[in-house]
């Protein structure tokens, strides 16, 4: 989740990583995390993986050009092709616009006396 | 993901528990994954959580209508009231309509002779 009003958008990267040490996966994960931060219209983005290889990355921009930017930005292609060829089972992209967002906020709570 | 052409419409829901061994959140949460199961327009979810508390869920739905008709189910309404008064420190709810989705599957792999 991003800290922001709507409209925004979403691309829900899913996945499921095939298991393959020294595959070059973490370094290029590293580089693409930094690289992203630095692109137009990027908003933040949330990862979760489960033990069983699954994993989801949902990141959000504030136009549909920013995420096609992204999409073909060099060092992303790059590992678009890596991903097919070595790192992944399978995977699906899904572009969403994030038509209303709300929320809740535990207040703060008073330590017990 | 859900195999299926876009458009269709997804609620990401992010979330970071509280920690409380016993109240009832397991629960509710079975009976709530039964019942979704049942909505009309309900296309299925995932669900992520992190060691640190952290989860999220995506559920993806045919239509805005059938995701309000699910906000508004009798025991979902009661796990809402429970989420603010028990189980969340916080959470955010993110409505979003998916108009473009695509993937890739790994091709089966003949095993090396």
């Amino acid at each position: 989740m991003v800290e922001r009003e709507a409209p925004y958008w979403a691309v829900i990267f899913t996945a499921v990583r095939r298991a393959k040490p020294g595959d070059g996966y973490a370094a290029m994960n590293e580089t693409l995390f930094s690289r992203v931060e630095e692109q137009d219209g990027f908003l933040g983005y949330d990862n979760y993986t489960r033990e069983d290889g699954a994993g989801v990355t949902i990141s959000y921009w504030e136009s549909e050009a920013a995420i096609a930017a992204w999409k073909s930005e060099a060092r992303h292609r790059a590992a678009q092709v890596k991903g097919q060829t070595d790192w992944y089972q399978w995977y699906t992209v899904e572009i969403a616009q994030i038509s209303r967002v709300y929320g809740f906020t535990r207040p703060l709570e008073r330590e017990a006396e």
